[in-house]
């Protein structure tokens, strides 16, 4: 499998990147998000941009000085928090505008300023802005925020200035497999050195998805980075594999610890249970972290006493279990036995693997 | 300097026990308490009889392998919680009889059944049971729990069994010379391995406890460890190493530290304030933690952000600050310069290091 070179180190794909939405994975410190194996994490355009501010983090050095961690960032361009977050959004073709989700204020992002934003915080990998919408939509309102993430794709890239930052580009298209192919005709007709796969994840059914994955892929060139935004599930990770996908990004990993829930072969664990109240085995004892021998009486216990250490632990281990994962995917391909070890992950993940939409 | 030694290892002396009331250092892993400095912890057996339970904790191993945390433990006895924390308390010869904090449940706590406990959860070193009273009280009531406590320890002594746990007294009597005199007295008769000084750091004045202090330590065997319980600010710990005390245990560090307060040789540095805003320096550069080169700047916008990671880092920092400090007074105590070194420090801190009793 490949290699991706960056200024900041190489990452071996297919690659999950933990989410550090506000300059941090929520509950870690960068040196547990390392040691979990992370070799590339994400930061939010939209979450810096309102707070801290680009400049600042420019003046105090750019993101990987600002937060304390010096191998690969990718950042998202806030295409996709525009859609989910901000208020009273209007998308022009100039830009968006859009309301604060923190405290109301309006703002405003062009594709230019979004390119410019990234520059500021110095990210290895930045991301072009798309126009994001919700699905269901009909075809027309698909095809409008298609072909204007296209013309917004080709601004970003003139737009672009910093040589030691890539540009990916974003395919858009609902689940049109057409409108798909489209999209990524035109984008790759413009030579990003990576495409991505956005506007999934947004509410349509895992095969749907799946579907789109497989549509689109074959329409973009084997020899650039695919990456599947905002995905997924440890399954959806496999099933992104299978069909060609190498970088995921998901906050499910801390956020399913933090609702003490943990990923591990056999499905999720709901660690309040009352089943794990004496339980002296460890949540999955080959997921290993420095603190991987703790019980689940004890995690139960943290998290039944509202303490703090439940959470980070199981963040911890879940964001551990989705790099084992990806190694473990990795290994698997070169091994030339990948749909083996797909499917003893699947049927190990059985119906205990269900989607968790809490928080 | 002296040094204390226990089944889980050696203490140097003067130290500092981060405490983790309900079996964690509040927002830290165990492996970061021990990268701090820290050679022993506290736990609570009030808040462990509670939750999980002392047989739950047994049952699995004891509370060293239950936390994962293989150094040193002592416990206290839950007197001071009972005073503090409980409802509807009613002390009767016999024993305390209350409800508990979180769900009304009547409980009962006998001397007896405090040693039980701890020799449950199988800490190295175990406190006797205390009645403890608030201050100002009058004379005949710090003299009757004075009292009581003395009859409590002597009941405490012969309920112990565990050849591996040691137990140490604690001297009560408020603020009165004299009731402190004849406690400690009393207890040094009955020959305990270390003697705690407790009900202090209840209301009373700064000075007013620096001078009990002073009162007491005369009384007690200069070979046994002088334990002064609850304190405090890194002033009150200067104040009690130059009056006699080797250990202290409080929960200012962490409490401080999700607060947003960190200490340093300067005073307490409130993070959250706009001058921190674009502040590239550390919070304190020698003070050394694997997050210690982060940027105030960085702090500030992680606790401005509501991000976990802010009260995790500056936690970790205030208990290496609090670790770091008693190593500094053990080098001047070994150095012959421990009262340069206390000048010193008061000076730095000057009327930065207010008591901040927020939370």
């Amino acid at each position: 499998m490949g290699r991706l070179h960056t200024p900041h180190g190489t990452i071996d794909l297919p690659t999950f990147m933990p989410v550090g939405t506000c300059g941090t994975v929520k509950g870690l410190t960068f040196d547990q998000v390392a040691a979990a194996g992370a070799q590339i994490v994400l930061g939010n355009t939209y979450h810096l941009a309102l707070r801290p501010g680009p400049e600042l983090v420019a003046q105090l050095g750019g993101l990987h000085q600002f937060i304390g961690w010096n191998k690969p960032i990718l950042t998202d361009s806030g295409g996709f928090q525009i859609f989910s977050l901000a208020q009273m959004t209007k998308i022009t073709e100039a830009q968006a505008v859009f309301r604060s989700h923190i405290d109301g204020s309006q703002l405003e992002l062009s594709p230019e300023r979004a390119v410019r934003i990234q520059e500021q915080l110095g990210s290895d990998i930045a991301m072009v802005l798309d126009h994001v919408i919700g699905l269901p939509a009909t075809y027309a309102a698909v095809e409008e925020a298609m072909e204007r993430s296209t013309r917004w794709a080709a601004r970003c890239q003139r737009a672009h200035q910093r040589s030691d930052q890539i540009q990916f580009a974003i395919v858009q298209g609902g689940l049109d497999p057409g409108l798909r192919r489209r999209s990524a005709e035109q984008l790759v007709s413009l030579e990003f050195p990576g495409y991505a796969i956005g506007g999934l994840s947004v509410g349509e059914e895992p095969a749907a998805m799946y579907e789109t994955i497989a549509a689109t892929c074959p329409c973009l060139p084997v020899d650039r980075p695919r990456y599947l935004m905002g995905v997924g599930t440890p399954r959806d990770l496999l099933e992104g594999v299978l069909r060609g996908i190498d970088m995921f990004d998901c906050v499910m990993p801390t956020r399913n610890g933090r609702n003490a829930s943990a990923f591990t072969d056999s499905g999720q664990l709901k660690i309040r249970n009352s089943c794990y109240r004496d339980d002296p085995r460890p949540v999955q004892a080959d997921v290993e972290t420095p603190q991987s021998h703790l019980s689940r009486a004890y995690l139960r216990h943290l998290f039944m006493a509202g303490e703090m250490l439940g959470p980070i632990l199981l963040s911890l281990h879940n964001v551990a279990y989705y790099q084992r994962l990806m190694r473990q995917a990795r290994e698997a391909i070169a091994a030339d036995s990948f749909l083996e070890f797909y499917n003893r992950r699947l049927a190990g993940w059985g119906a205990g693997d269900s989607r968790d939409d809490s928080d």
